[in-house]
């Protein structure tokens, strides 16, 4: 009965997140605005949603944070169906204020750099998730959303844009494609790597924190 | 007796909040500075503020507290006041600093997306306020100002100057047009907009939250 | 005995913050990096020396902690002189560094929209200094660094280098003129706007908290 | 046994702090992403990896805190080389996104500039870390991660790429030379600075804080 005002949390923050994402452009290596509108409206809504939901809007920081135990199994398609919903209500209020879009811009990353890049940050943003916001010893830090929004700033500073469209969430993905600003035939390959990140995330935490402190 | 001492701090604060915003322009889309220093100065003043009257700065937060039963309801009207009076010192302060300043830029957004944008942001604002700032569970965090301030940023860097002028602030609004910056003649529907997110942001929040949370 | 721990605190601070200042240049209105540089090294500053010192770095802080009764009297005024030699000592290190300085930028701000921008940010930022800092209920919060920090970041912003050169601190004023970035002919008048902001601070402070809260 | 967690820790945190700063350039003294990048990432990674291993991803840091006696004497060998290692590894990844990465930049900082200014910053980096992060009476804050990497910004925007690489970390400036974004030649000089910072951070905090705070 009450689970759906998590899924609800869930679906408000993707939502806010890919609008800020599809508004400031994601495909624009040299700008500094994106990397900081998104890493911002990501570390709020967390702040906001987080005491609720955890405050995910990610499917591979839901992954990753059902494989290290921190959520309820039950809850983690649902999750991920609000994210993805979400993203595509963001993708179409974007396309509402944006009405006038141009054609795709040209997809020229290199597919293997592509799939690291995502790789390498979705894991550090799980990794982060999962040290800030699951672990009893620092519960009740005031800097879990600066952390988690942080990263994702930064991660997009370092190769979004110029490497991979900086993604690192199946949901943001999702919400390219419909915004076509990334074309459909790669967007699985970033997905799994963005899954695969998540889930190596969960493995790293494993080894990095004793059971103990994992309870 | 010792509700002017409220008063006071939202004058302050909404002074300050639109003497920065007159400051740095908020109507040129492509500038990395007024979204970094609007959200910066709402955040101080919230964190300075906020102890004492809750640090809304903004009608249509006060409306989405009033709503949570959140604060005093014979706080509503002066609060409004303090913050209308606030912005518009701060407009004239503004006016004093330039006061070479140029004609109305031309307001060229469409109106259905200027209502929906600030409906939107405006709706972000007071969802992240209510939850950071007014639940039992996370008192006595460290990071409201930084969640309320940061939302205002992004919603800034997304949509601000661009669809719309980016009040999500009936107070901001009276002095954008003080400062000539906004045409009078849309400012009712950019306030109803903004009115409106705040009342759906405090609906929102009575779905999210179990009623024992909320007292 | 102790003492000296602190002003060795506040002498640190101010250095680099004036190197911060000199070396990001404050004289030109149109860029993001001085305020960004600036109010990050402020904020650091603060939150390594805050414990110990009060963090202070401004003699118009120290006027507005000692009259609303924060600190000691007696440390008053070897704050002042650490605060100012810490300046000085900043300025030289600027010097060093930008050996081959251009001239003095033509000094072209209004007379009296310098001194009221001046007394108005200083008054701000004494105004967040009392409030987040010097208030038994909101003491071990994790904020202070950020809003004193951000506070110096919006002004800047707002007002740095297009109607006054920004320092909003007479030891900031003071390394300013060693490095010839500001006329000494109108810096007396600077620092009375700054040190009447920390005054009027101080004023508002006592209006705003009941004596029993000041205690 | 459980000491590998610790090592692990810090290979990847300078694994990523690397991977930032070579995807975002460092010599580029106008630009305001790469301050924004590297603090950012430094201060995610501090965040998540503080409470196992303390999170310095700096041999000058580890040294500061060996010397304050704020670490296990056997861990200090093995910190450092797990830093450097991090520091190879997100070179190669930086290579690996950048093959086709242009010629070594003309090295033309001054000598003696480039020392004091990495001495100066690493010193102001290994003083905040001391501070926030090793004392009894302010454990459990929140700010220790945005403390240490906004000094990093704050020092990137002051001095680093006009006046030096701005380092301020051995395993940076390894990481540098591997990527071939600073001269092999002058880097011992370099690391020597940062190392002889991070000592005098740790005898200046011996001055400022009595032994009886220390422990």
């Amino acid at each position: 009965m009450n689970a759906y005002r998590k899924y609800l949390v869930e679906f408000i923050g993707t939502f806010f997140l890919i609008l800020t994402i599809g508004s400031t452009g994601t495909l624009n290596g040299s700008g500094v605005i994106p990397p900081l509108a998104i890493g911002g409206i990501l570390m709020v809504m967390i702040y906001a949603g987080g005491p609720v939901s955890g405050g995910h809007y990610n499917p591979a920081v839901t992954l990753a944070v059902l494989l290290r135990g921190g959520m309820p199994k039950r809850d983690a398609v649902p999750y991920m169906l609000a994210q993805i919903l979400g993203g595509i209500a963001g993708a179409l209020a974007v396309m509402e204020f944006k009405h006038n879009m141009g054609p795709v811009p040209p997809f020229n990353f290199r597919i293997h750099d592509l799939l690291l890049s995502e790789f390498l940050f979705t894991f550090a943003l799980a990794y982060v998730v999962l040290n800030v916001a699951t672990l009893k010893r620092t519960a009740n830090n005031s800097y879990f959303g600066l952390a988690i929004g942080g990263t994702v700033m930064a991660g997009a500073f370092a190769v979004g844009g110029t490497v991979c469209s900086g993604a690192f969430n199946p949901a943001v993905e999702v919400g390219l494609v419909c915004m076509k600003l990334t074309p459909l035939s790669n967007s699985w390959m970033t997905i799994l790597a963005n899954l695969a990140g998540g889930a190596a995330a969960a493995g790293c935490f494993a080894l990095i924190h004793p059971k103990a402190d994992r309870e």
